[in-house]
This record gives structure tokens, C-alpha cells and sequence, in this order.
């Protein structure tokens, strides 16, 4: 990845926040899991998965909760 | 979802809190799986199962942190 | 639901902290499995179950973080 | 339990706040499954698997989490 | 390992903060399995199943908490 | 054991506090399975299964944040 893909943990909404916690949330496999070719072969398996899709919004959380607190919680 | 889904952390009473941590978990699922019908076909297997319904409550119990943090835990 | 099932996280002791981390695991499992005869049947299983048993004291632990940090861990 | 559990949080030393957060897990398992006969025969099946003793260790470190909080770290 | 491995949590941004959790998630790894050949071995197999991706992610998430919060979020 | 085990989280640098993460993993293992022999025995089993050796990073990274936190995340 030579451009930059992680420029701030800063959003204007929640909503944003989330996809970013989403984004970060990829990321993490993405680094252990290069190929994207791969990638896409494996998350027909696992979106078809209750367990793994349970394992998938985990992830998702964790990170919402490190972007959310970046954020001040957009509380203003 | 072209309408807003996340409009604010901010809720007035804990149990809206609770209420929207199980929103945020399910939408951590469903941008995961966006098929409708095949979420509904899954949570039949998963909500017969006792360990998926505990990594269910775990999800919510971790975004439950983040909305109670945002919200000063309702002290008030 | 109809009655309030949440009030509020502010507990007078360490122990009712717990007692109401308890409470909002269980609540992340009601609102997936509403059936209260399915949880029944269910528990049967897992409670005789080595790791669901330590599966559900880590959504207890992790209730517990949240209730204990909304009480200011009791300090005073 | 008819006798406080849980009297405090906070302890004289880390040591101690250590074996706190090892009570805070078993006493999450023990609201579950209230049996001492039962807890003490899955007990058998579970300190002999790896990944069982990992899982245990994990919801200790999120009590002692907690505990650690409460004590300021015991940083004075 | 005789050259430090971990000489700050404090990064320029967040993508080398990213970089540093994924470090310190195989640091965890590397301290339980030293041998470099047997890491290789099993990387081929985990890096092809999407659950343990998903768990390779969490940890990084984790880590990522820590290192975010070390540097203040990147927020200036 | 009788010698203190845990006589305080503050480390002089990140390299150190990891390796006290470290121990603090273990020794939440310890206390659930206090026979070596035992320990040694599963470990041949676990260091050889890449999901077992994520999940020992989790709790490691578990550990890591609740010492970096004690430390200030050694900032200064």
C-alpha cells in the first residue's frame, strides 16, 4: 500500500466513525492476509457464517470504541 | 442505507443506551453480511445456540462500554 | 418488555455492581433469544460446560468494567 | 451466599489485586453454574486443555483490568 | 533477542501507530513460540482460514487501543 | 509460592512492561493449573496451533494495556 491509508482517527460523525472502525477492522486481516483474491474467496465462507459474522462485528467494536474515544464521542 | 443510521452516541436514559448497543452490534454484522435474508436464515441456527448467544452478548456488552462512556454513564 | 429494565448503572455496593453486570449479560442474550423457554433449555447445556461457563464470566467481566467504572469503583 | 463476596475493589497491593480479579471470574462462573459439585468436576476436564487455561487467563486479565483501575494502579 | 524490540508507543501517525500494533501482536506470539520455522509453518495454515483472520484482527484492535491512547489519538 | 510474585506494574521501559504482560498471562494460567508438569505438557500442544498462539497474544495484549496504562505509557 504506497498510499496513505490510515490519515486520522478523526470523523465528523458517528457514522463515519463507524466505517472507519470497519476500515481498521479489515485492515487488521488485510496485513496478515495480502492477497485480496484470497480474501474474497475466504469471506464467502464466513459471511455465510453467524459465528464468524458474531467474530466480524467484535472486531468492529474494539475498534469503534478506539475511534469513538478519538472523537470525544462527537459529543459537541 | 442511504438514510442516517448513527446520528449520535447520545441517548437519554441507560436503557436507550442498551438499546442502541445492540444496534451498533448488529450493524457490525450487517455491513459484513448485507443480505437481509440471509441474516434472518442465520439467526434461526444462532439463537438455538448457547454459545453464539453468549458471543452475541459479549459484542453488546463491548459497544455497551462505548455508549455508557459517551453518555458519562448517565450520572446525572 | 414493558416495564423499565434498566434504570440506571449506579449501584450502592461492589456487589450489586456485579449483580447488575449479571444483569446486562443476560439482557444481550434476551433481546437476541426473546423466547424465555429456549434460554431455559438452552442454559441446561452450557452450564455444564467448561468453556461456555468461562465464555459467559468474560461478558460478565466485561459488563462488570463499565458498571464499576460508572460507579467510580466504589471508592469512597 | 449469604456472606459478602464482594466487599471492595480496592487492595493493598497488586498481588492481592491480582487474586481479586481471579475471584471476580470464578465468581462470574459461579452465578452461572451454582454448583460446587459440578464446578469442581469440569474443573478437571478444563485445567488440562490448553486453550481452556488461555480463555481462563483472559477473563482474569479483564477483571485485573478493573481491579487495577480501582487501585490507581497502585501507583503510590 | 538482544536488540530492543519495543523502544516507544510513540508514533508520528497513525499508520505507523497501525504498524506498531500489528508488531506488538506477533511480539505476543513470538514470546510463546520463539521458533521462527515453526511461525512460518503455521502462518500458511491460519492465514487461509477467515475465523482465524478475524481473531488475528481482534488482537491487532486490542493493541491498537493501547498505542492509540499512548499518543494521544494523533489529535494535534 | 511464597516469594512475592507481582510487586508492582511500573516498568523503567515498554520492553519491560510487555514482558510483565507477559507474566501476568501466565500466571493467570498458573493459578487455574498450578502443576508445571501439566503447563510443559500443553504447551507442546499450543505453541504448534496458530489459533491457540493468537489467543495467548490476546491475553498478552489484554495485560499490555492495563500495564501500559499504569506507566503512563511511558511518555516521558
Amino acid at each position: 500500500m504506497s498510499e496513505p491509508y490510515l490519515p486520522t482517527l478523526l470523523t465528523a460523525t458517528p457514522e463515519e466513525g463507524f466505517q472507519l472502525a470497519i476500515k481498521l477492522s479489515r485492515l487488521g486481516v488485510k496485513f496478515t492476509q495480502p492477497s485480496a483474491e484470497t480474501r474474497e474467496r475466504l469471506r464467502a465462507d464466513y459471511a455465510d457464517n453467524a459465528d464468524s459474522l458474531t467474530a466480524a462485528s467484535q472486531v468492529v467494536a474494539i475498534n469503534f470504541q478506539t475511534v469513538a474515544q478519538a472523537n470525544g464521542f462527537w459529543r459537541d
